[in-house]
């Protein structure tokens, strides 16, 4: 862990700088797969599924007996887990519903907004070992609050054509529509064109490695909307002596795991509490199953000290961390004052995997410093705002004028000449 | 005109396909002009200035005496004009503003949403003919209400090194911090990386030639967000015997004088009124100053009769235009059933010109189809929802044993470990 001690101002943009990752010897592979898939649709998804899955599919949509497969290998246990976690999800997700908002503006002219869903949604769940169906809660819940008519969820097939039934259950219980054996860039290509048997979506949303990440980018040439711009997941804690080492010794920790490229940060106002929160984690990292993984990004974490809250905010800001763990007996004072941050943990009892599973948080959330600029996934993720506004003969007199003004000054005399008319009607008695 | 009736709704596609730009041969330029600005700064942009405006400027910083001069020379008519104006945004976008979601999902299990506003937002205004201070309204006034706390300005000197003064008029009125006189591609790569005179900012909004659409593209590679992506302009118009012709032509010919590539749409169920509007148009188009533009893109316009509105509606949606006007006796039907539109124009006496200018709504609205994925530009659009929540030790031994079950069937231990030692904290009374 690399220890540094009150850094230059001027340094922190050094210090808190993210790897960057050189993407371009993918983009030829991924646009060569769009170029085949547009062309050629299922063959060619099929060709790239036997060729990166090694497996060789006739049909690539789950069907009901594999659904009902798959609940029945899910344990009881884990049933009432992602149960639990569903219905948090749910109540946090459904409270951010906004209503119509409507306002006369002017007398006659009245306008308002609407959130309308986005028609088709396309949910992407990596396969590997580590079968994300908590990811599953955190896109379909949303997508079915939105209204989203169709839901699209593609995962890849195991060497055996299976997707987990973890994955496969949690996704029939959100209400996904369609569920899709098929991965990587070939899913996403087939989500941007739709073929035959995968259908075209205005919007995708999900995490992947990547040639995924890639492929959504290079989907959006295309028209698809994205949830956001993907980069390793990130952790920065702030944390001062009333803070508990052990715990966020922990955190650091399940930050850790995710990836040997994952951010993991303490920032403090104790000397001392760096020392023993490195202690920790050397003791705490031996027996995980992920170690290698975990020491790589331990190796690149940073812990930071730094004099006061004042200069450790504007440090925070500077980074604009993913997820914000606040142990610190100030804690108001960060969450008042924190500008750029996707989620935020709070106290010793919130460690990060609440948000990651089961508090009600989403957990698709803008890194690499795009929590300056992008939100999480919410509801309004799934949804599009739309304005109205219907004036009445009285409005159109009211506001006329300023507005065939306006239009000449700019000169558009077309735009002008759409309300003198209808003025004129007016007074004419049309 | 090109007058359709009843189309095949498998020829919809092909008879609604928006004209697609290459825009291969600009992007290199793009590239080039982004690196040298990266490298070089103020130097490289004053090189482009003097290019590509033909001007040479030591100062590109609006002085507080330019804008006292710009002040002084628009006239107390538009002065009042664009008052209203900006009284009906902030009252439509003020609306708009979303209180603290808060819930508790789980008894000790606190969650909320707010909305913080982006720190540093550019909107760049284009230069040319038409000066476009209706833009800086539509996204200084809701960057204003949302409190951002750097808005920068962007737009192109004239050959006399100077920016017209209604759009100077207008930023300061709207309370934009920093006005510079720079435009194009080299404007958006300022902003991008940042210059000693060009603020980097973290958002980029506003409407441009070729070249500022492909340099807000490519700025995306570089962390920034942008507003949408852009395309030419539409409006799609449905309209039955109830609408009255004259008003419907003037509208197709507000948004036809945009530019010869925009997108002018007639949807009608009545046949007589398809002929009754061409007629409109050929005799209004005569007297028009920008006769020569809006006649290219009323040659590519198109009339549409279809048999009823539930065909209509569908169609509609399948386009998804920027804008949409209704003048229906059926107009209900519409409202609630638009799906795809920008924003949305009610009866005989609202046309598109209201929006563009003085109604309150937003006119930055996505074109091109994206209607189906993105909203318009809203007070969201200058903000980023952040989620927070705060979990008591009660609340950590209600959903805890859920994330930890949940963690282990995705093989996070780390993520476990994390819920386990304060779960055994509070049983040992810490």
């Amino acid at each position: 862990m690399n220890k540094i001690y009150n850094p230059a101002r001027e340094t922190w943009s050094k210090i808190l700088k993210r790897p960057t990752a050189n993407f371009s010897d993918i983009e030829e592979t991924v646009k060569g797969i769009f170029i085949e898939i547009q062309k050629k649709g299922d063959k060619a998804v099929a060709k790239y599924t036997s060729l990166f899955d090694g497996i060789s599919l006739t049909d690539i949509q789950v069907s009901d007996d594999e659904i009902q497969t798959a609940i029945s290998l899910v344990s009881d246990e884990l049933k009432e887990a992602i149960q639990l976690a569903k219905s948090n999800i749910e109540k946090f997700h459904s409270a951010q519903k906004t209503a119509k908002i409507e306002i006369e503006t002017t007398e006659g002219v009245q306008c308002w907004q609407e959130k309308r869903p986005i028609q088709k949604v396309g949910l992407y769940i990596p396969g590997g070992t580590a079968p994300l169906f908590s990811t599953v809660l955190m896109l379909a819940v949303p997508a079915k609050i939105a209204g989203c008519q169709e839901i699209v969820l593609c995962s890849p097939p195991d060497k055996n054509g299976k997707i987990n039934p973890a994955i496969l259950y949690t996704a029939q219980l959100c209400g996904v529509n369609k569920i899709l054996k098929v991965g990587g860039i070939q899913a996403i290509a087939g989500m941007t064109f739709g073929t035959t048997t995968i259908p075209k979506v205005y919007k995708i949303f999900g995490p992947g490695n990547q040639f995924v990440t890639v492929a959504k980018q290079f989907a959006t040439q295309f028209g698809v909307a994205i949830d956001m711009p993907a980069g390793p997941s990130e952790l920065l804690i702030v944390a001062d002596e009333s803070a508990n080492a052990s715990f966020v010794a922990s955190d650091l920790l399940s930050q850790a795991e995710h990836g040997g490229d994952s951010q993991v940060i303490l920032v403090t106002t104790s000397k001392d509490f760096i020392d023993a929160v490195e202690k920790d984690v050397s003791s705490q990292i031996k027996s995980l199953p992920r170690k290698a993984i975990a020491e790589k990004a331990i190796k690149n974490s940073k812990l930071i000290y730094v004099e006061n809250n004042q200069i450790a905010i504007d440090l925070i800001n500077e980074y604009g961390p993913e997820h914000f763990i606040i142990c610190s007996k100030n804690e108001k004072y960060y969450v008042d004052n924190i500008q750029n941050a996707g989620s935020i943990f709070i106290g010793n009892y919130t460690p990060e995997s609440a948000g990651d599973y089961a508090s009600g948080t989403n957990h698709t959330l803008p890194t690499n410093g795009y929590a300056k600029n992008y939100s999480g996934v919410n509801l309004d993720s799934f949804m599009k705002s739309m304005t109205f506004q219907k004036i009445s003969e009285k409005g159109i007199q009211n506001i006329g004028s300023a507005i065939e003004i306006m239009a000449e000054a700019e000169g558009l005399q077309a735009h002008k000449n759409a309300v003198t008319l209808r003025l004129k009607a007016i007074e004419n008695g049309k």
